[in-house]
């Protein structure tokens, strides 16, 4: 999907939310547990749910790859029902990959050629090389890591160099040398609240993936405040806060309200641009 | 497996080397390509012509990603492989994860619990509670990304804070805050040469995972002039150079004179501590 596509959407659905797909076998409703594909199922329900309320679908890797075989095709099976019943979703891989090139062209290989997604998280630790190949395909989408939304980002995220630039400032800088703002976002937590502004000096238009509403404890409001751009600009994550809202039978229901409240927010955010 | 047994392995064969199993379906040999499973058929080969002269395998997840469920078989099916018949050799899943602390413990429940592997590669740019649920395992080991050997880790790694320090410096002498030389290694790049003397006063009696000898051009003599410990310290990682040494019928022959040569120059380069 290219920027003009999901602008679209956004304002299309008055919704930039995106749910994360953060599926843990230990976490989901004991009756489905007895089924075929209890994570698949589970899925499901969730994007059958809340569909109408967001614009985007973030699926974890690591709780699917925590599960194998199994788990891989609960992933599979997953991207394959998007892909099928909701294709104006945007869909990120959240991986957080990055590697040298050559390790990097295979992983790129995997989820934009492979599985079709939209966009993949990826580290920048390891520089240029370890990023450049997953902007080769038209229409697909790195989202760097920026400045997070743990309490770790502060551990070298923050540090300031020589020439007076922190650490998550230079990865936006330099980056915008690899990428532009039709196939690079970045990762800024909900938690960084004021430092959006910091970010919007230094990427005034690129879109920014921000997790971190919701069981984290970022605000929407705070985010908006310093992040909106007028084609919106950014894509809202949350993951337990949506899909865990109830575990018993009336999870999607709950699911849904949970999303459904956050589409209302979202909406009238978007009547003030 | 802890510190203690990894010494007395690398005396004992008198070898620091780690076989890496990037194994990928369109290098390997046109005669495995009929086989039932031709990834694990390859790796299966390369791992017995090898294994007398390896202490370690790593293999790189992204490589068995990229295949989908056939990929997590044969990353299963080699694993399982290498507990039965060489449990004396240290496995490295190479896969450099790193993220938020619930999704972090998430893939040390995979990697540590469920694959029993003894090590992984982390990428330490969301700090320490990406970092930590990865220590929380006895005698299992984190190899955190320090100084990579690519061209890119000239973008963020050599950066200079304001308090004089580069940012791999300030990783290496931070993450020792979270964990120590029982139960943490770092991967310093082959190609980085004269830096590993810098590297030593940061994390000297570290065991450090080197990739890039090989067809990345590092040179084992360098690396070790500069960087080698009494107890050696160092874990030297070929992949490339080594699996696909040849790509007739005789691969694995092929593999092993090159794993048995560096071997050699191994052996004695014990010999002069």
């Amino acid at each position: 999907m290219n920027r003009k596509q999901l602008v679209e959407q956004i304002f299309t659905k008055r919704s930039f939310l995106c749910v994360g797909l953060d599926t843990d076998i230990k976490k989901i409703p004991e009756h489905l547990k007895n089924e075929e594909h209890p994570i698949f199922s589970f899925n499901k329900a969730i994007i059958d749910a809340t569909a109408s309320y967001c614009v985007s679908y973030k699926p974890n890797l690591a709780f699917y790859e925590s599960m194998g075989v199994k788990g891989i095709v609960a992933f599979e099976k997953t991207i394959a029902y998007l892909k099928e019943n909701y294709p104006q979703h945007f869909i990120i891989a959240d991986a957080k990959r990055g590697d040298i090139g050559n390790t990097s062209a295979m992983y790129a290989r995997t989820f934009f050629e492979e599985y079709r997604l939209d966009a993949l998280t990826v580290a920048p630790y390891m520089g240029e090389d370890s990023v450049t190949p997953f902007l080769e395909y038209k229409d697909k989408w790195v989202i760097l890591l920026a400045l997070t939304s743990n309490k770790g980002s502060q551990d070298f995220q923050l540090t300031t160099s020589t020439d007076g630039e922190r650490l998550f400032e230079k990865v936006i800088r330099i980056s915008q040398q690899w990428g532009n703002e039709q196939n690079m976002m970045y990762v800024v937590g909900a938690t960084q609240g004021s430092m959006f502004e910091t970010v919007r000096k230094y990427a005034p238009n690129h879109f920014l993936l921000v997790p971190g509403v919701g069981a984290q404890g970022g605000s929407l409001q705070e985010v908006c405040k310093y992040g909106m751009t007028k084609e919106c600009g950014l894509l809202i994550n949350s993951s337990r806060g949506i899909i865990y809202a109830s575990n018993g039978r009336d999870f999607a229901q709950a699911a849904k309200e949970k999303a459904q409240a956050l589409h209302l927010q979202m909406s009238d955010l978007l009547d003030m641009l």
